[in-house]
C-alpha cells in the first residue's frame, strides 16, 4: 500500500484516484475549487483544503491540472514542503515546460518524474492505457508498481522533457491518421456513401499500409531514401495531384491534404523524385536553425 | 482458361500479365512502345503488335497504362474492333475520368469495368491485393473468377466512376496516415531519437486510435456530432494547439497538421466546441456548390 496524493479533480484526475482507491492505496485527494472529491471520499479518500497539505500527507503526489500555468501555481503555493517529497506530473504541457519544472523543483530537491497520459479518463487502469515518464529513475523505480495500475507505464530517460515529446509525438501521428479518415470519408460521401459502410474497406486498408512503417523508418535512419523503392516520389506526387483534383470535383475541400503534394513537389524539385517519399521527412525535420 | 490481353507493360501491367500467365490463361500482350514483352513472351504470352489485334484476340482485355489520357488514345485506335468487347480499364484516375470513358465505350456497344488496384506490382496476386471494381456488372460477374487471381476482387456498383472514387479515398486515407508518421517521427528526431525505436510505441498506438473510427463514422452518418463526447473540440483544438508549439519549439515544421488546427478553430468559432472533432467533416464534405 501507499500513501499517494491526487491534485486536480477532472475527469482524468477523478480515474486517476478512482483507480488507486480500487488498488487499495491510501488516497488523499486536492482540487482547487471544492465539490470535486464527494464521491472518491465516499471510496475511501481523504480531502485536503490545501495542494501542501496533500502533499505532506503522502510519500507520492500526482498532480493532473489543466495546463503548466497551474501545475506551477499548484506548486509555488506548497514550496514550503516540497523539499524531499517526489512528484509525478502528468499534465499535459511540452518539453520545454516540462524542464522548466524539473528544474525549479530540482531547486528545491524534490524529485520529479513528468509523464504523458495516452488514455481518456475510462481507459485508465485498463490494459490499452499507457503512460510515458521521463525524469526521475529512482522515482519511477521506486513507485512504478504503483504507476502500472494506472496504465502500462514505460520509461523513457532522465530527461524530463521526454515523456511530453513522445506524448506529443504519438498525438500528433493520431491527428494524421484522422485527417486522412475526414478525408477519404469526405471524398466517398460526396457520392452518397455512408462512412460506416466506406470504414469496411478503410479500416483493413489502413492497417495494411502501417506495414510501410518499418521501411520508412530505416530510410529515415539511415538518411537512404533511394534505397528499395517500389513507387518513388515522383510519380506519388502525380498520385496525390490527382486525388487532389478528384477531390475537388467532387466538391470536397483539399485543406487536409494539399499540405503533404507541396512538399512532394518541393522535394521532387529538389531532384529527389526517383527516391520514396520518406524524404519528406528531410523537409521537416529539425535542422540547425528552423524548420521548412 | 481464360483469352486474355494485357495492354501497358509497366512495372504494373507486367505483374498483371504474368500473373495471369502463372495461373494457365492464355494471354496477349501489347505495349505502345517495342522491348517491354520478352520476358512475358518467354512465359507463354503472345505478343501483338497493334492494341486492335490484342483485343481482337481475346474474350476480355484489361489495361493499364500511365492515365486516361493514354487509356483514352489505346481505346480511340482501336475503335473498329470494340462493339461487343468485354474492357478492364485498371489504369488510375479519376471518377469523372472513368465515366466518360465508360459513356464513350457505351457508344461503341462495348461493356465496360473501370477498376482500382490497392496494391503495388509485388503484391499483385497476393492475399493483400484488393482490386476495386465497378461499371458493368454482368462483365464483373462473367470473369471474377480470372480477376479473383490478381487480387480480392470487390465491386461497388453499376456506376463507373466508383472505383476511382474509392481508390482515390483509400489513398488519400493512407496520406494522412503517412503524413502523421512523418510529423511524429520529427517530432521525437528533434531529440535524436530514431525513428525505428519510435515505431515500437507509434505502431501500436496507431492500431489503438484507428478504434476511434467507428464511432466517428456513426456521428457522420448521422450528423450528430455532440453524442458520447469523451473530449471534446474544444479540448483537442488547445491539446492541437499545444503539440504545434511544441513542434515549432523543437524546430519542425508544422505544415502537415496546421490545416487540421484550422478547421478545429474554425468548427469552434462557429458554437461546436463542446461536440466532437468527427465535425470537422462538416467544414470539408461536399456541399450543394464547392466545399470550404
Amino acid at each position: 500500500m501507499t500513501y499517494i496524493s491526487v491534485l486536480g479533480l477532472g475527469a482524468m484526475g477523478q480515474a486517476l484516484a478512482a483507480r488507486l482507491l480500487q488498488q487499495g492505496h491510501s488516497v488523499t485527494v486536492w482540487n482547487r475549487t471544492a465539490g470535486k472529491a464527494a464521491s472518491l471520499v465516499a471510496k475511501g479518500a481523504r480531502e485536503r483544503s490545501s495542494a501542501a497539505d496533500a502533499i505532506a500527507s503522502s510519500d507520492i503526489t500526482v498532480i493532473c491540472v489543466l495546463d503548466y500555468a497551474a501545475a506551477n501555481s499548484v506548486l509555488d503555493g506548497a514550496a514550503s514542503v516540497l523539499a524531499g517529497r517526489a512528484i509525478v506530473n502528468l499534465t499535459n504541457g511540452t518539453p520545454a515546460q516540462a524542464r522548466a519544472t524539473a528544474e525549479r523543483l530540482a531547486g528545491l530537491t524534490a524529485s520529479y518524474l513528468d509523464g504523458g497520459i495516452m488514455a481518456t479518463p475510462p481507459m485508465i487502469g485498463g490494459e490499452h492505457a499507457l503512460i510515458l515518464y521521463s525524469g526521475s529513475k529512482p522515482t519511477f523505480d521506486a513507485h512504478v508498481g504503483t504507476l502500472e495500475a494506472l496504465g502500462v507505464a514505460t520509461y523513457l530517460g532522465a530527461d524530463a522533457g521526454l515523456a511530453s515529446l513522445h506524448d506529443l509525438a504519438l498525438l500528433s501521428g493520431m491527428y494524421g491518421l484522422f485527417a486522412g479518415f475526414f478525408h477519404a470519408t469526405a471524398l466517398v460521401n460526396s457520392e452518397g456513401i455512408h462512412a460506416g459502410e466506406f470504414l469496411k474497406l478503410l479500416g483493413p486498408w489502413m492497417t495494411a499500409m502501417m506495414g510501410e512503417f518499418p521501411g520508412y523508418a530505416e530510410k529515415i535512419d539511415s538518411g537512404r531514401h533511394g534505397v528499395n523503392v517500389v513507387s518513388n516520389l515522383a510519380m506519388q506526387a502525380a498520385s496525390l495531384e490527382n486525388i487532389l483534383t478528384a477531390t475537388r470535383e467532387q466538391g470536397v475541400a483539399t485543406n487536409l491534404l494539399a499540405p503533404l503534394l507541396e512538399l512532394f513537389r518541393k522535394r521532387d524539385g529538389a531532384g529527389h523524385g526517383d527516391e520514396d517519399i520518406s524524404g519528406v521527412f528531410e523537409l521537416i525535420r529539425r535542422r540547425s536553425g528552423a524548420g521548412i
